[in-house]
């Protein structure tokens, strides 16, 4: 998917919303493990019905899959099936490894499975990240500044001579491997204060910001100081509204919980 | 499996040597593409069973499996199954992510899979790395500094105030987080010069050095700069063994090559 159709969605939509799919079956309600074969493919379906409306995005984190094996990376590849054609749809992997290992990382999520995007790790650098970006209308969303408290071991190390942070400099040298029509960064709503000094590193960039809901990120501060022009942001709310409910009324309550987080970016988008 | 049976191991064969099961359909034998239904697994069963004399470790890169989808994914798990008992099994994988999510990793790699050891990412932080490490006899092998040019891009950045480079930090603060019984760190066969250096960080831990072989690494230069009383190095070769020869002899060749370079580490193996 290229920026336009994203920013026409959003506008469409006046929603930035992007559904975390971390579907984990311990979690779904009862009912679809004994009435349905495969509930989790039930309950995204649901879900992503339940939603759509609101939401501009569906992230799908690959470890909840990964974690029943095969079976899990058949669900992984039926659930992006499932995705409306306006959605943009995100592998949330992680990846990036040496430029012979990510070209088949590349053709795995991009190819593969269809994704618009992927969640890329910047520690091995360059030549890890690149291969990613080498497909047309697909994106790479490198992680700068993560939403979980392990954020604060590396990231925020200060650099000899430079005044800034780890995850600066990631911002600053990344940005030059693509431009504003491939390259996302992963920005944690746990961090709004410093959503202000990234936007004066990448004023044009989309951020795709998890942490909001059972991270507890605060939307409004996101929303006030994260907007630009391109609108530029992807706000990701996976737990809080996937796992509102876990009875019967799951899809009615996951559609109330998108809806009232997609009212208050509503606001925001003109 | 513990430390102890895998210095045994590593005794008893004389060897270090760990083959990387990078298995792309388009580099292997022709003749196996027409003359079974699933070459992939033909080819690593019949690496497996000509290298495994002197071969202590296998590991697998789970992008080449990716790659092919959920068939993919399925012949990780039955490769993992025609791995002898006797040797270290390691998912090359560069995960990490917040700790829920990585919990699930560790529930794919180390329950389902049943590998020994996961390769992990460090920019996340502690609590991205600390959910592999719960499990008893598993390992978690963190990058550190890694074989490509990339490493060059964030890897070396000389921290404000410390006198030591992001990798440096991220082995001084990491090694905190379990023992020498349960995490290895990846150092580039690129970087031999480095290695002494590590070394003083880490003077117990085990090494898992890729980027011998087609990556250009010195295999000696490693020996004589990273062994130490526990062995302590994993030498991972991946291409240059298993596309030893792309024709009927592609058997004999990865043993040949096989049987070089572990008859160069057993010269300086007690």
């Amino acid at each position: 998917m290229n920026i336009a159709s994203l920013k026409n969605n959003i506008k469409t939509k006046r929603s930035l919303l992007c559904v975390g799919l971390d579907t984990d079956v311990e979690k779904i309600p009862e009912f679809l493990k004994t009435e349905f074969e495969n509930p989790v493919l039930e309950f995204n379906k649901r879900i992503i019905n339940a939603t759509k409306d609101y939401t501009v995005a569906y992230k799908i984190n690959t470890a909840f899959y990964e974690a029943e094996g095969s079976n899990g990376w058949y669900n992984l590849e039926e659930t992006i099936k499932l995705i409306p054609k306006d959605c943009f749809i995100i592998a949330d992997a992680k990846r990036a490894d040496i430029g012979n290992t990510s070209e088949m990382y590349a053709r795995a999520f991009f190819q593969k499975l269809k994704a618009d995007a992927v969640t890329v790790a910047p520690y091995m650098g360059k030549d890890s990240v690149t291969p990613f970006l080498n497909y047309p209308d697909k994106w790479v969303i490198l992680l700068a500044l993560t939403s979980n408290k392990g954020s604060q071991d590396f990231q925020y190390l200060k650099l000899e001579n430079q005044q800034i942070t780890l995850y600066q400099q990631v911002i600053t040298i990344s940005k030059e491997w693509g431009s504003q029509n491939n390259m996302m960064f992963v920005v944690g709503a746990t961090h709004p204060d410093e959503i202000e000094s990234i936007r004066k590193i990448v004023p044009d960039h989309f951020l795709l910001v998890p942490g909001v809901g059972s991270q507890g990120g605060d939307l409004e501060s996101i929303l006030k100081k994260g907007l630009n022009e391109n609108y530029g942001l992807l706000i990701n709310v996976s737990r809080a509204i996937i796992y509102a409910s876990d009875k019967k009324d799951f899809e009615s309550a996951a559609y109330i919980k998108a809806k009232e987080y997609r009212d208050i970016m509503s606001k925001f988008i003109q």
